[in-house]
């Protein structure tokens, strides 16, 4: 009767994320993962990479085994 | 840094649900709930009455400080 | 980076507790798992057995992916 | 019915930390928060200091309205 879900501590975009707007991002995830809204996040494109920037995650969305958050991108990390 | 969360391992709709189907409703609450999604709860009305129904929480929905979820009616009990 | 987690709105026994005193139990379960504390849980024998009583959670120790969770029985359902 | 939990990304030590070996710590902290286990996380003094350091969580331990988590420092950032 348990819920299988994943505690999140940053976003990792692997290329998927899809942009909404100037600075917002919209990203799915496979499965319940549990992020947290309002906080700085890092961005990375892959768990072992760089972080890229910094978000604040402004709607988290599950549904049928998938999460869907929304982020604003709020630093960036110039990778020169 | 922290989030402020609260876990919820029922419904309590305090009459605010509203129907969107014949079965399914959609139900607003204050501040981030994390509920079980997929996973039978028990539906009430107040959180000292009596267990009205059972109900599968089918999505989740967190943004500016508040949470909607959508849930499907599975069984019903008769209070008479 | 995540972390697998599960959420759990029952306790299952699988007649794995062991009884520390009078109506107080101890109970290890594999993996990381949330349950509610100081809020009433059903406990069963297996997920898909009747409800067996109702407990108060205590305590839950998270350590090298296993969940212990301590629990007072507050009420037994008799099934004869 | 819901219980009150706090998503925490970071551990904010406000000097409470208590030393157990070499470099593993003890902190206690008010409420149910929920930490990642096994994860590198950011250290700091106050939510508003520099990082201090990266620890790995290895135990946590949720009692009394009290989080008790056990870290292992696995690294120091030098404030000179």
């Amino acid at each position: 009767m348990g819920m299988p879900m994943e505690l999140n501590t940053m976003i990792v975009t692997k290329g998927n994320e899809v942009r909404e707007e100037e600075n917002r991002f919209v990203l799915q995830k496979e499965g319940y993962r549990l992020y947290p809204i309002d906080v700085p996040v890092a961005v990375q494109k892959t768990k072992d990479s760089e972080q890229s920037g910094t978000a604040l995650i402004k709607k988290v969305e599950w549904q049928q085994n998938t999460t869907t958050i929304t982020y604003t991108l709020v630093s960036l990390k110039s990778t020169n």
